[in-house]
């Protein structure tokens, strides 16, 4: 993986260019490569001889508490002394002011190594970062410093039993807490009430504290919630109070570990049932747990998506990476097995020694098809993180193209590798045959581990709404007409490059039957009817992504380099194979996805109840 | 699923005619369906309550033997006292002369209901059929009658830790036991030495004997095994020995357990890894494990394959089963679960309540895609249980026809279920959300003993190579080209029926396309050039075959009992929308696997080790 990421980021994003910028100033292609070589490190060396530990030996509950094995917390240690909890954080507050592509890409290395564990410490740092962006002082000194430098985790308390996918029917309330509630240095503070489900970290004792961001509802006049998600607010809610300094009270807050969720995979980190208010750990005489309202009341979600740009960015390159350990696992496995003789045109000689199974072209097949889905999602995820970059240090034009293309790339970021690469995981473990259905291997954990991608962070079927009912029509289009423009620009270079020139025809094609399909689905006016068919619309606006993603990184391809009888011309020899295979292999796929799509199909909308 | 079954059987393949050949002439509808509700009932009572306690509580070894929970003898001996085990058998052996296709519409709730069990008794079942067909009188006496009876269950042993796939490659020895060695009146006595991989129900205490199954190679003159499949041979080496009678002599065989796999899923069933002869427990004075040959030497695999028909027959219908099984979850769930709001032309209304999930359309989609796959499957599977009736009952011209079709659907129904009703599973997981990533709901289990079904029974790339390599192509295409007749007649009577005449059409053209590309490919003579892309081809034969197998059911439809008023037209009318679905959504995918087929796509075979 590491070669491939140094490709993507420097022979295809040349990032090195980042550090003209005062921000970067300070880097230069070392310390970039300074920090992947240590993040790998780490993660070779603390995260992936536990990943299989943490997943036979589940989270339970003793004693109130939740029981982890030694290793989380070694790992938790040595993340948090990577110093990348604040990668991206000014050096003032001990920082490293990494760009965020190289954040990721330094990221991704944990989560290859240790999805089981919770590929470090993402929901932490999204915390914190949040705080960054939309805290007041106190708020960014006290929880968010203490997030970045490793003595308090961080979690995101969004979901309800009841309330999953449709964050409107939030019932947790929170109210004002006495009549100074006003004037706490901490922000207004609530009292809250409630309950939160699917709370990852959500109660351990990895870290001194737990800094809850939690949604809630503050009642009208009336006592009753705004329905809808105008009415929901944001609030901090430790799990142990503290001062305006960062130390502990030594007063702990009203909230109760409820339960643990039993999961197929991501076993290491534990998925919690949180209780807020209901009077388990009752404190400063009154009734809730005491929170401290962030940004202004009814503005919770707004805060909150605000970071899902990089949150599902990072639950895409996570779902890349745990494709990419199973990549790897099974091209191993593939070098070494002996199974079987090629066929030939005289048939197959048993008296000749059976050949390495990567000698079959089956073999090939399921490993070439997880390349193409592996390091193409690397190279998206990377893209996208580089449209970050431009958020926070380019200039005006710059920052206003990568938020009008993240707006139509980030459901793709987050969705097309938690499909293709839990496809290749799926792929894994077949290299493996009966071998890989065992748990003697670890491609059948990765298989688990990545089926959680499709579902949380927003589901298929939420991307999909999202693309399709939001992303591609939203400022009459603007966003996709841009999107459109860079692929042309692609394209347009493609062609003039023999080696490349076929595939820049069959993206240009393929991009405007996505553009047809998008037109004829919108000529009803009828919402219900065009986005009944929303999921197969992200599938193929997917493919079609990744099939640019992968031209573009074609271009990067220089000739005399693929012309050298080298190894590097063997790296580079297999990125074009990787990208053959997925035009004639995968794009083709979009066809039968567009069809539905383009024609509005009702079937799925008109089926009825009883019929099933 | 049992009104699917009965329309199937009934409505569609109308097994009562069966019921005038002299074989099942004591057979009646009403005896039919008395066996399906036997079955319904003991897998719903003995087997579905205790599918998930098999999954935690895995067989572990004690004191050399496997621990199985008590439920696992409960199920074992309910299904034995169901009868099931000598269902198609003669009356004069206990058995009840059902046809092929009702013992498996009746399997299909032991398969759905306890996957993790195994299922029932299959392999007992195929391990007894083969030794009817291929044992001489003793052996059918001895070792089948007692596995009819449930008395002994059976196993196969035909891989090894380094011959998975290539069964030219096993190395298990059998030497002739004494000078008196062919005078044994259980036939043959030979001396087996060698170690034998996952084999299901290798050891246990269910029973009070296992009869193994062993293929083995007998060593030329000069002491070396003979390479390539046709020196292999087939033994019956019992763990317990026994009399002529059927007695156990008290003598253990020299079979030891060498393991346990620790799988995925299907964990209620032991999977074993198995030592013969390597001298644990010496028997009668000499080294080695005792077995009987079966059939004369040489012809192992021929026995062996004999059954595969049924075999993978079952494995196919076992892949629907656990996908029948997610689909009724995810239906159930989906029919209670509320949340979120229709979007309307309006946008939402937060004011109403949440709608139960069932009326989102993309929730509706993905429950019309399981039962698309799900249903068809089933009715592949019985169509070619219904096949392997005209074997043993049928006219001489039927029975050769059957034979013809089994031999290019039998891939088919192996592979096709264990592909799409996996990934029916994975869409009843994300019907259910979070929830179904958690051992609270059973569809993440399901997801996982499925994922058994594309790799064991001849892998996928296995399946394909035997469809393309030799199925299509035997007698100058002549099974293929019966396929094609039985097509061509369903599309005829489909076009004449307004509501399926479109069907019809795109029909007749994909199959005109799978001819085409099989004909194109074939234009090589270099077979490696053609078999790169066999599992592609594998994919689109599948999807071809569902597609004629739903418009055949399709054709069962009758019009007036659509159109009255009633419970029934409902589910007539389901049956309708699965077929659209299946053709509007599911169909248009051959074109992009066919692509890589005909043109004979190099992608994969030229791929470089080094590249990767």
């Amino acid at each position: 993986m590491r070669r491939t990421i140094n490709f993507l980021i420097h022979d295809w994003l040349g990032i090195e260019s980042l550090c003209a910028r005062p921000r970067f100033v300070e880097h230069s292609r070392e310390t970039f490569d300074a920090v992947l070589d240590t993040c790998e490190r780490i993660a070779a060396e603390e995260f992936a001889p536990f990943n299989r530990l943490v997943d036979t030996e589940e989270p339970r509950i003793e004693d109130d508490m939740v029981v982890l094995p030694r290793c989380a917390y070694d790992s938790t240690r040595a993340y948090g002394e990577s110093g990348m909890l604040a990668a991206s954080q000014d050096y003032d507050i001990g920082g490293m002011q990494l760009p965020c592509v190289v954040e990721m890409a330094a990221n991704a290395f944990f989560a290859k190594s240790g999805a089981g564990l919770g590929g470090g410490g993402m929901l932490t740092v999204a915390n914190a970062k949040l705080l960054m962006t939309h805290g007041n002082y106190a708020q960014r000194a006290v929880f968010a410093r203490q997030e970045f430098a490793g003595r308090w985790s961080g979690t995101m308390c969004l979901s309800e039993p009841q309330a999953g996918s449709s964050l409107s029917d939030i019932a947790t309330r929170a109210t004002p807490d006495g009549a100074d509630h006003g004037d706490d240095p901490l922000g207004p503070r609530y009292r809250l009430c409630g309950n939160k489900m699917w709370i990852s970290g959500g109660d351990h004792e990895l870290t001194e504290n737990i800094v809850h961001l939690v949604l809630a509802k503050i009642p009208g006049e009336d006592g009753a919630l705004i329905p809808g998600t105008r009415g929901i607010s944001l609030f901090i809610v430790p799990k142990q109070l503290v001062d305006t300094i960062g130390n502990l009270t030594g007063e702990r807050n009203d909230v109760a570990l409820a339960g643990l969720n039993h999961k197929l995979g991501c076993r290491g980190l534990p998925n919690t049932l949180l209780n807020f208010g209901e009077g388990r750990f009752p404190v400063r005489g009154g009734a809730g747990a005491i929170g401290y309202l962030v940004g202004r009341p009814g503005e919770g979600l707004r805060c909150m998506f605000h970071m899902m740009n990089e949150a599902r960015i990072a639950v895409g390159l996570g779902a890349v990476a745990i494709g990419y350990a199973g990549y790897e696992a099974s091209l191993n496995y593939a070098r070494d097995r002996r199974q079987g003789r090629p066929t030939g045109r005289a048939g197959k000689n048993s008296v000749l020694p059976p050949v390495r199974i990567i000698e079959h072209a089956d073999v090939r097949r399921m490993l070439l098809a997880q390349k193409s889905y592996v390091e193409g999602g690397l190279a998206l995820e990377l893209y996208c993180a580089r449209l970050v970059d431009e958020l926070g240090s380019g200039s005006a034009e710059n920052a206003r193209q990568a938020t009008m293309l993240l707006e139509v790339l980030t459901p793709i970021a987050k969705s097309w590798p938690s499909e293709w690469c839990l496809e290749a995981n799926s792929l894994a473990i077949q290299v493996h045959g009966g071998y890989g259905y065992t748990r003697d291997f670890p491609v059948e954990q990765y298989w688990r581990d990545n089926r959680l991608n499709m579902i949380h962070e927003g589901t298929h079927g939420i991307q999909g709404l999202d693309l399709l009912g939001r992303k591609v029509v939203m400022d009459e289009g603007a966003a996709f007409m841009l999107l459109g423009q860079r692929i042309d620009a692609t394209v347009k270079r493609a062609a003039a490059r023999p080696e490349l020139s076929s595939f820049a025809i069959a993206l240009g094609d393929a991009f405007e039957r996505l553009r047809e399909a998008t037109r004829t689905a919108w000529a009803s006016e009828n919402p219900d009817e065009v986005l009944a068919n929303a999921t197969p619309y992200l599938q193929a606006f997917g493919h079609v992504v990744l099939a640019w993603i992968w031209l573009d990184v074609g271009l990067a391809i220089q000739r005399d380099a693929i012309n050298a009888a080298a190894d590097h011309a063997d790296f580079l020899r297999g990125k074009e194979q990787a990208i053959r295979y997925f035009y004639e292999y995968e794009l083709p796929k979009i066809d039968a996805w567009l069809a539905v799509v383009a024609s509005r199909n009702p079937t799925c909308r008109e089926m009825q109840e009883a019929w099933f």
